[in-house]
């Protein structure tokens, strides 16, 4: 089969690799139907981080079981999947305490754990994936129609990564929410805070056509301005004090830094943009404003019997932050969108 | 009248200040019946804060108010309060929220703001009181019996400091809990671990009494070990992975370090030791735990509604953290017993 293979920096080609198959007796080997790029594949891409040797990559995938191995229990050749963007079995302690990100034999795709993650990636035409009960969700009706897609792969990891924005930073009925971030995540965490009854929503952007996709989702303000323009703006918004909770979903120090002090004293902030080089949080800044911290990777697994049933019914739609589509074998294509801006997210079709 | 007044380090003088009297309309002046030092107190002793010329000392006290000026509603003279560890006006929109230690108007016992705060201290005979309607808290049914003054006193600080610990960790009915400290504040976050209905609480001491009255409180089980050892001995206990809150009741980086390695994958860790030197919090690794952090500076005066009804009725007995009364004019030896470790909490009476 033909997948994404990336040799270096923004060296990303799709190209012959081995078919995967069942290797141990709880794999599947699944058929992709959609997959995306990640921001955080864009690291390797721009050279961020080291790429030693090829590796196939990808991580965000839907599609259909071909195969599985003799363990397998609750998955059938034919059934429809969601594949969170890393492994878990959904029976251990974390898995079971909500946090299957820490799964205790789980791992990463694009991983050489032997039965833990899989040396395969999503961008891909077929997957193997190891611990395929704990890790896949069946879609329930059979194959969605093309529609329902882009909104079902972003349950993949943008949409239950804003979720978990939300749910981190305390999120509930009547909180005030601002968003650092306008890309797919911040969006999705726009869209996760209405779904969770915020009563204001502040997107901070200052790109129109992101702009107007936040109001569309849910966000009631738009900031354009950043760091102490925009934590000053977000104080004088609310009371003087800034808003409940501020929700981090880039992951650099000037963003985090951003978040901390906007929100309001008792305040939360909840953070799941990937912290790129490291920085440490002020404890003693949160110590006399009593602003807490709380987020990280997002337990997607987890996430997925609550919001998969309101994709399905179309009253949850975060698939319209995809903005372009491309069909697979046009990756590269789709990884320098991204890297340009010229795309907000990629869809990538077989 | 005569107060504690700090020279420099080691340097405590009990000696002849000027009286207090109502400065602002708002002011009331508060005769004290009981004290105490606080382990910050002993920042200055140590020389670890500078003196830069002779100041009041405390933060923490009981007593009987003396006099109100024009603008105090809710106190009369006669009436017995408690005072927090900070002034505060309840008004404004950080007070409303549920954080009065980010009054909008308040401040800081022994600092120089007009009306804000005051330049007098609790180890005093007499306190002028800024935003007495605020700050202060009648103690219903006049004066309390000698018995309840301890447990009275532990609310103007220790006890719902340690209470806040527990609340900021999200400890509930059914958590299982370990606190790093075995100061007053750590002994409280047990007792208040218990009152929130925490299954299990682990109390970290290598102290024999302290472990002893950590049991009392309701501590369930006693870890002498610390750093790495303290860490591996909580993950066994466990399931493996460790409590679901830790509370971190030092405020060195040694003791945050143990407490975010502690919790489980998801967990919390709830924070009041005043950061020492400012350790920095490690995001990267509270990205890929999940672990939370929240806590600070306790807003003493937003939980005494909830705290005093239980003195009063004796269910709740926090007052048994002082483990050594002297008359005030002693002051001096109350700093040194508390520095040398002769004792964890002090209760002074004038």
């Amino acid at each position: 089969m033909r997948a994404a293979v990336i040799h270096g920096a923004r060296d990303v080609r799709f190209e012959e690799v081995p078919d995967p198959r069942v290797l141990f007796p709880t794999d599947a080997v699944v058929r992709v139907v959609a997959a995306c790029v990640c921001g955080s594949d864009l690291w390797r891409y721009r050279g961020i981080e080291d790429v030693p040797r090829p590796v196939q990559m990808g991580h965000e995938f839907i599609g259909v079981v071909e195969e599985v191995g003799d363990e397998v229990s609750t998955l059938t050749a034919g059934d429809f999947v969601i594949a969170p963007f890393y492994v878990c079995d959904s029976t251990c302690e974390n898995c079971r305490y909500g946090y299957s990100t820490s799964c205790l034999n789980g791992g990463w795709w694009n991983a050489e754990h032997e039965r833990g993650a899989s040396a395969d990636g999503g961008q891909g035409e077929k997957v193997r994936v190891p611990l395929a009960d704990g890790t896949l969700v069946v879609v329930p009706g059979g194959t969605p129609s093309d529609e329902l897609l882009p909104h079902l792969l972003t349950l993949s990891d943008v949409m239950c990564t804003g979720h978990h924005a939300a749910v981190s930073g305390g999120v509930r009925e009547g909180s005030t929410v601002a968003v650092v971030g306008d890309g797919a995540v911040g969006l999705c965490a726009v869209l996760a805070s209405k779904r969770l009854g915020a009563s204001r929503i502040v997107a901070m952007s200052r790109h129109e056509a992101r702009q107007a996709l936040a109001r569309e989702l849910g966000a009631t303000d738009v900031v354009p301005e950043r760091g102490d323009e925009g934590v000053a703006r977000l104080k004088e918004m609310f009371d003087g004090v800034g808003p409940d909770v501020v929700l981090e979903c880039v992951g650099t120090k000037e963003s985090m830094d951003q978040a901390l002090r906007s929100a309001r004293p008792g305040g939360q902030v909840g953070f799941v943009g990937v912290p790129a080089g490291g920085p440490e949080l002020p404890v003693r800044t949160m110590f006399s404003t009593n602003v807490g911290v709380r987020g990280g990777v997002a337990p997607v697994r987890n996430y997925l019997d609550e919001l998969l049933p309101e994709v399905l019914d179309g009253r949850l739609r975060p698939g319209v932050v995809f903005d372009l589509t491309l069909p697979l074998d046009q990756v590269a294509e789709a990884y320098a969108a991204m890297d340009e801006r010229r795309a907000t997210k990629v869809l990538l079709r077989p």
